[in-house]
């Protein structure tokens, strides 16, 4: 059950513990926040000195205290587990905000604390935000310390959500949430969230979603995701429902950069399976908190249609950057052309420009403006509008804001406001931000966050499983040791999943060899048996036309170490893909996928999906290669059956669920033509 | 000679006309800055009307003017050739910076008027700025008409210069210098450039420039480059010198990226040669406003000795945000531990973290901040320091920002401000400013930057030019007609180069194709004579091994259209490169460069330099490319022979600069190993 309750978002009463008159405390600052932003039930501060506090009535000691809802905790953390006792104990307090540092992000001791106040709460089935957190907000009361932290929604306006495990980051963000006019709603501050983590605030924020008036787009900075599949859950849900995410998550690191080979596990790195997470939820990442807040106030104005923006200015570099930027993300930027496109530029100064960028000139006027919007309006090749106007500083720009902003609330198609002028133009912006307009002050900023909008291609809706033979599954696992399987053991469970594989003999003598080329029929392969690094070793040996040829190379291979025997294969001409998973601590199996050769290694062109994979997701992941130009064919050469490679994922995603047990598994290379793929190697480890 | 001259930067007077009382006029607005600014020369109004115009000497006819050094026109243009023509002929004037629009940008009209004012200044030997500018900034006086205008200059503060094609966007430029500290010394708004280029400024920068008294840093923005030459010779000029240039150049377009194979020369765009002349030149590039402001930012602090970075914090997130950017360049950060770093720690709070980034918590106190700079200094591993520091709104962080300041100014490694807290410390940032500071505002732009300034490898100084047999290429060139050259000169133009290339013979029957094979010695590649583009119509066969597929496949190609006989080569193993060249109008000869095979196309890796090519430029381009880790060798698969292919790209290119006649040249596939690089097949189309 999730743990935020009414008693957290929406309580009659609040206690401050530490409350102070000191607002430069975290007591004085949250005491008072709480008054100013017009917190309407009782507020009780606890403080051992003192009485009225900041006009509230004041209680020397807690015991003193009348029942309260929802606890805020400014106290010294080794005060706090039997604070949190009391209050839930004898106060019926259903909700704890612990502001106070000292728990688990400083060392042992600290993290006993916190646990003993979970202990505590969820005895009494309380809430616990924290501890080491700045607070939350709701629509019913503002309990954050830090400033700014007022509460600024205004009707009719869409508002963002802020989830964050950063209390610094949430004070940062909401600055510029400020300086682009953003309005707030929920903020959560989740600190060390030694109970609620952000799972938890999504699971709440999908469960209470109501379309028109709850938020409709959520930011978040995270540093770690305990509960991903929680996580993704509800994230898909919200976006399904229309909601619009974007994310931070940082700590990336640098592991899989590093890595030899991408063929292998080695790049299936946690970050690697939070950029899938993030896509199977639909959830916009963000790397900077410059690029999250251009994203949120992208979102705040819904996404568009499509991706065919009209761009109007009256400065002609920033028009030309923006355009720059979106061919940087290869979208196209229509160009206007034909009798309306000359009428429209009849009525604009002379050496305006209208192909798009539409550039009216720094001596344009408001109704000349008006009438460009009106032309982008009519036209079906244009899905959204960006508006950049600055301000020289000669004349006063707010009427021609003010126009925009009119315009913006009225018109069928989204218009973005760019305001570059954040100096000479300064209170025009803060105005057209009270009145509830959202504007971006940087041309190319604002591009790549509209391209990241546009090109998100949503969440991924699940498909049903596709059927592979689970019951031999198990059985074929459950009578394996861990660590490599058999060929053998391998084989059946590729035929268990049905994926094609290569036929193949094992000849451990000249006769059994002679015999099984003879069967395949030249060209053959010869790979030793047993050996994982096969390649390394010289343990394979390719296009083998003769038997003279065969018994050479088996004479050879027979003096590698350790060598038993060869596994005899037929020569298959097409191109080498391959696809592997591996399992990640808390994520699951990460599926990957690519095509063979040492270019690709070179760049690192792999492409990454957690289990499960829909079809849809499948294909994206295929798309998304650096090289999937290559899987359609070129030059005369043929391609790799594109449905089949994406079946061919799900499989071996169902595959690793249906057995857990496997670490990782590569199947390299697998070989395609425009009708099948077939794998030639495989290699499962399991634990 | 370089038309700017000691009228325009340094006036003794200066007239303005169509000067105003109207400050919402730019005649009126340019008067205005020009007194507030406190321009200590002879000021002139010219105005039809009034008189005393804003407290200034005013003639209502230019003819009663006295004799002036320097116009700034703020007239209608229809007017503007008559007074050039009077203020040069009759005035003395010998400087005209031109505010008026309608002229080129307007129609053929207006490039008339353009073309008779610059007539009339050369005959003069005056310098025209504009026209269709927003006016010039220099030590002397302000004559410019926008707002931000004003000379902002700080004593003893690295000062920064801004040359720019779009007004708008110097107004836009100078208002994020203000929000970043930034003290602008000279502005050139370059307007229409009808005689004064973004060339002639950096030549009279190069020119002028003083250690220690000229700008160190220079911003560019640009839409066009209309003498490359010029302008990378005074770039890289002064980048030897010491002086940091980062530009914007705009309009990239988007064609190279449409270009089916980057093997020809489709991809050698207008674009990727401005990305070789920055190269070159030492210009840092920038896509947009936010970055170009920010990286500008990094360089007033100067260039560090290397690209360690030690990362303080007192909030956790933006330090792991900039720490995932410098690893995304490659920049990884170094990590602090031993004895010295244990005894930090002991100095700072519980929980603090000084691994770096060293977190030293919301909490931390400035004297543990000085301490941590302390301990950075002392490191060898540390080049530079980063400071995030925001304000959670509880205290004044102004103390802090003082003693920041205080340590920037006489620490010997550069240490960034990154203050995030543009809202709740606005004024302590403000005066931060004042005292001469520079700031950053978001954590992941300054990394951007810093890893940009940090991973710029300078300008590239020229070598001598290989000895190639200039007289040779001549004769070759002059005897050849227009189109594609043929293969026997084609082939000498190669041994002129001295590049090796592959034995051949023709053949135009089987007893000659039989005989040749015998010399050449199986296996051996055939190619049809006399197509360009052969592989497409099935005209090159390889790996002939016998003479019955010899015959088979010469047979098979004397039925294609057109052929009247076959190239005969041997087989040479190795791998494949290629390296070709273009001549791009005002570029001259764009050399590229890159690997072989389709996937080096399906991902466009292939890298550029204009001619001429140093030794380190050309080991730089081969760096650069994606798969350049493929060239040193993999797998146990031998590399390329890296001396061997920069040499080659220096002679390619200076064949192209022996031989301008040279349109296009391909040479793909060359085959490498180890040891050397041999052609296999050039193309050479001359004009």
């Amino acid at each position: 059950m999730n743990p935020i309750n009414e008693q957290l978002t929406n309580p009659k009463s609040i206690a401050i513990l530490g409350g102070s008159e000191d607002r430069s405390k975290p007591g004085g600052a949250v005491l008072h926040n709480l008054i100013k932003n017009g917190y309407n039930g009782y507020i009780y501060c606890v403080n051992t000195k003192g009485k009225n506090i900041q006009g509230q009535i004041t209680y020397n000691d807690i015991g003193d205290m009348p029942h309260v809802d929802c606890a805020i905790l400014a106290i010294p953390a080794a005060a706090c587990p039997d604070a949190v006792k009391t209050l839930c104990s004898k106060k019926g307090c259903r909700a704890v905000i612990i502001l106070s540092a000292g728990f688990a992000e400083s060392g042992p001791e600290g993290s006993l604390l916190q646990k003993q106040i979970v202990d505590t709460a969820n005895k009494y089935g309380a809430v616990v935000i924290g501890p080491n957190c700045t607070g939350i907000m709701t629509e019913r009361y503002s309990g954050i310390f830090t400033t700014p932290g007022s509460i600024n929604r205004k009707s009719g306006v869409r508002t963002v959500d802020l989830i964050s495990g950063s209390g610094a980051t949430i004070v940062y963000l909401w600055e510029q949430s400020i300086v682009h006019g953003i309005s707030l709603a929920n903020v959560f501050s989740i600190g060390n969230s030694a109970q609620v983590g952000a799972e938890d605030i999504l699971e709440y924020l999908d469960g209470t979603y109501i379309k028109g008036k709850s938020s409709d787009v959520i930011m978040l900075y995270l540093e770690s995701i305990p509960d991903p599949e929680k996580f993704c859950r509800h994230a898909a849900s919200l976006t399904g429902k229309g909601v619009h995410i974007t994310a931070i998550k940082s700590g990336k690191g640098s592991d899989g950069k590093r890595a030899a080979s991408c063929h292998t596990g080695a790049m299936a790195t946690p970050d690697q399976a939070i950029e899938s997470l993030f896509r199977k939820a639909g959830i916009i990442r963000a790397s900077g908190r410059e690029e999250l807040i251009n994203i949120a106030a992208v979102l705040t104005y819904g996404k568009p249609e499509g991706n065919r923006l009209a761009i109007v200015t009256h400065a002609g570099g920033p028009g030309v950057m923006l355009a720059d930027v979106l061919n940087s993300y290869n979208i196209n930027i229509p160009k206007f052309t034909g009798k309306d496109a000359e009428l429209l530029k009849s009525r604009l100064f002379n050496g305006s420009s209208i192909s798009n960028p539409i550039d009216f000139l720094a001596t344009g006027t408001l109704d000349q403006l008006m009438a460009i919007i009106d032309f982008c309006e009519m036209r079906g090749d244009v899905d959204a509008i960006a508006v950049i106007f600055g301000s020289h500083g000669l004349s006063d720009v707010a009427p021609a804001y003010r126009a925009i902003l009119d315009r913006i609330k009225i018109s069928g198609k989204i218009i973005y406001p760019i305001f570059p002028s954040t100096v000479n133009a300064a209170g025009a912006i803060k105005d057209f931000h009270k009145k509830g307009g959202v504007t971006f002050s940087e041309e190319t900023d604002f591009a790549k966050a509209f391209a990241k909008v546009a090109l998100c291609p949503g969440c991924f809706e699940n498909d049903p499983a596709p059927a592979i033979d689970i019951k031999s599954i198990r059985s074929i696992i459950e009578s394996s040791a861990s660590g490599f399987l058999s060929p053998g053991a391998s084989r059946m469970l590729l035929d268990a999943c049905g994926i094609e594989r290569t036929k193949e003999i094992i000849a451990y003598d000249r006769k059994e060899l002679v015999n099984a080329a003879i069967e395949i029929g030249y060209p053959v392969a010869i790979k030793v048996l047993g050996h994982v690094h096969k390649t390394d070793i010289g343990g394979v040996s390719l296009n083998i036309a003769d038997e003279n040829t065969l018994i050479t190379e088996f004479l050879r291979m027979m003096h590698l170490k350790d060598c038993r025997g060869v596994l005899v294969q037929p020569m298959i001409s097409g191109t080498e893909v391959y696809i592997g998973a591996k399992k990640l601590p808390g994520f699951g199996p990460l599926v990957f996928c690519g095509l063979g050769g040492v270019y690709t290694d070179a760049i690192k062109d792999v492409a990454f999906g957690l289990s499960p994979i829909s079809r849809k997701e499948a294909q994206y992941m295929i798309s998304s290669l650096k090289c999937s130009l290559l899987l359609k064919g070129s030059r005369g050469k043929e391609g790799v059956n594109g449905t089949v490679f994406a079946e061919y994922l799900r499989r071996i995603s169902a595959l690793c669920r249906a057995a857990p047990e496997i670490e990782e598994i590569t199947l390299d290379p697998l070989i395609g033509n425009n009708k099948k793929i077939i794998a030639i190697d495989v290699r499962i480890r399991i634990s």
